[in-house]
């Protein structure tokens, strides 16, 4: 029998200078830099910009990005009116690939695959991701959109056009950490297939658009969300377990547990939980995070030595709850981060392009021959 | 050294039953039958129906896929809206992109992932692609878009919402049967981009729009495009040779020929050339046949032995130049008949899904720290 790498996994197909996991001991470095190091000490500008160059800046170069981040913040009008006429109540995930597509009929310099114009689109896209997620849920939300703030740094300027208000110092560091974390990760399906998409040399919104429509998916993107759902669904702590064994015995997938590569704890999901750790020392476990304790407790007894462990998306919905970020949000706030993963991993892959094009084993009809309409029964 | 497969060639990543290409013979077939027989005998309604099913229709069964792709064939008001908006000029790969993202916004079912759904989806989108494709070329012109017509079949009444003019039965036949050769193709870069949103078990509105995104590169889909830039940069027949052999001394890749799997005539190639033969008995050879016809003996001299020769894109430009579509609609023209590849093929993946996720191997920095920035040179 031919061997099937069903779901690639563990296919080698490229370099890569950016990040590595080392899944079974929860291991995951940026250039070599632990993400918790990243975490504690970098912002999101910072890990963008390291990701575009696989550099760690100097001090001139990262004043120099954020200045041209804070320039690129604003959206053409053209787009704004786009997604104010969009109907009410889509995906916003629908929303923000529609948006990205539109975007690239905007900008001039779209068709243009250099590497220099790849990455000029990436860093206008990173700027103008926050701006056209935050219009999104205004419109859709039938309230006006906030223009960006020049005085904020990209997690809190996003807060604040997302909601309208000021957000705290201690709300914006939060979501600037959960914007570090879910900034790359090396070839996860959204970004893979965001390199798809550049081998055959085709232009950044297409790839960015692709990458969109595949992060969106609940296996992917899309689990952030279903943690949240589940969670909702459970409702308190007391009917966690039962909910949890009963899903566990009919082999039903628990969202925000399970990964490919990790066989052990996500370290991104240890960094969120020590924030609600943090939170439920200081206020009280909320709800939810007994919930998921109790949840994380089971998973990992009954499916831990299977490698099933709670992965980012585990937790990074309480976070974002916490900073009163509605649900259908979550997977849009990822796109919001990964966006620079994406630009990075296809301006270094297609700096040593080939087009991707594996092969599937054919199990049809052989030697067939067309019937004419008449002869078919 | 690990082994890396780079663009991964020969990777065998799932099974089909749809489409069996043997690259060192030049043999395509769908559903077991030789891409020759369903040029000569079927028609893109029957094929399309024929990949989604995996099966020959029965009269009935074709009559009714037949009715259900006319009662499609408009697209909404609102999209019209947004296809005139889109500003002059643009490439048509990325207004269609955005158009069938858009599309998702205003389909009611576009979160449905089941295969019921993603069927229904794909007949709807099969149907429509034809009427945004020519909307889009009609805004872009200035012209007012033509409406279906439900008298013709799906390739005559594409020509027909192109020009505004109903195509002779001949026009309608040969146009046929250039989207009967080009309606699928295995793991192409645009199908598997297809399937790599899939797998996340994203939405059919998703799949289509990466998918759109991928074909537009000129490795790919747009390699058609690329092929006619060519014959107008030769220009004229005599120039054709000291032009190639230029090329081909510098290593440049010549556009329309080379593939990943066929190391022989591409048989679609042989199909096109067949008709492009039977014009210029006809009416005598035009320049561009001229030029191809010089091109294709060069490579096949200098290059045949290392596997390089004509592929669809070769003449598909020509038969399209003959029945008077601007070179910049060859890419969408793509679009339009793989879109049936495309959804067939996801809905074949889904079935027994799993998760796209390869690897990279790691060559950046190890053991890193992060540097506070004061430290930094
Ligand atoms: C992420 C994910 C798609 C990786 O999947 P994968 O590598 O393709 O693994 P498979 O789906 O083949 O699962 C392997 C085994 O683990 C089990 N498993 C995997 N994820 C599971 C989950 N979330 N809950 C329960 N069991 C799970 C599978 O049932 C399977 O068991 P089996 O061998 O008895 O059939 C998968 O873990 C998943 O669906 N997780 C939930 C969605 C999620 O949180 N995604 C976000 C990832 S950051
Ligand atoms: C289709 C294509 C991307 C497949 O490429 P691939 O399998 O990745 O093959 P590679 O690009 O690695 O090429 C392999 C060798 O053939 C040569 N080659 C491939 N396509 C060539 C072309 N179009 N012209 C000249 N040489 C070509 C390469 O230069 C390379 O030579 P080398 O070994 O001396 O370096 C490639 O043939 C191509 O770019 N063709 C032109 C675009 C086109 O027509 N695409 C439509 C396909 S339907």
């Amino acid at each position: 029998m031919t061997e099937i790498a069903k779901g690639l996994e563990g296919v080698l197909f490229t370099e890569s200078k950016l990040t590595f996991i080392n899944g079974s001991e929860g291991i995951l470095t940026h250039l070599g830099i632990p993400i918790q190091e990243w975490a504690e000490n970098s912002t999101f500008e910072e890990l963008s910009l390291a990701l575009l160059d696989a550099k760690l800046p100097s001090a001139a170069e990262l004043a120099a990005f954020d200045a041209e981040l804070k320039a690129n913040r604003a959206v053409p009008d053209a787009l704004l009116d786009v997604i104010r006429a969009m109907p009410r109540g889509v995906h916003p995930m629908q929303a923000l690939r529609t948006a990205a597509s539109y975007l690239g009929l905007l900008d001039p310099q779209s068709e243009d695959t250099s590497e220099a114009a790849r990455r000029a689109i990436s860093v206008r896209m990173i700027a103008q991701f926050a701006t056209i997620i935050a219009a999104i849920n205004r419109a859709q939300e039938g309230q006006d959109i906030v223009a960006p703030r020049m005085d904020l740094n990209h997690a809190g300027n996003f807060l604040y056009m997302l909601t309208g208000k000021e957000p705290t110092p201690e709300q914006s560091r939060l979501f600037d950490i959960a914007l570090v974390l879910h900034a790359d990760h090396g070839m996860n399906a959204s970004t893979f297939t965001a390199i798809a998409t550049a081998s055959t040399l085709s232009d950044m919104y297409s790839c960015v658009t692709s990458a969109i429509g595949a992060l969106k998916g609940p296996l992917h993107g899309g689990a952030n969300e279903a943690v949240m759902d589940m969670l909702d669904e459970v409702g308190t702590p007391d009917k966690a377990e039962a909910y949890i064994t009963d899903k566990l015995d009919h082999k039903v997938k628990i969202m925000g547990v399970g990964h490919r590569v990790y066989k052990y704890f996500d370290p991104r999901s240890r960094v969120l939980r020590d924030y609600a750790e943090h939170v439920a020392n200081k206020e009280g476990k909320s709800n939810y995070y007994q919930i998921l304790e109790t949840i994380e407790k089971i998973v990992v007894d009954r499916m831990g030595a299977k490698g099933i462990y709670p992965n980012v998306d585990f937790y990074s919905g309480t976070v974002y709850s916490d900073l009163g970020i509605r649900k259908e949000y979550f997977t849009p706030i990822f796109a919001l981060a990964r966006i620079s993963g994406w630009c990075a991993s296809v301006i270094e892959y297609t700096r040593d392009n080939r087009l991707l094009r594996p092969d599937a084993v054919y199990t049809g009809a052989k030697d067939a021959h067309y019937v004419p309409m008449k002869d078919r029964q």
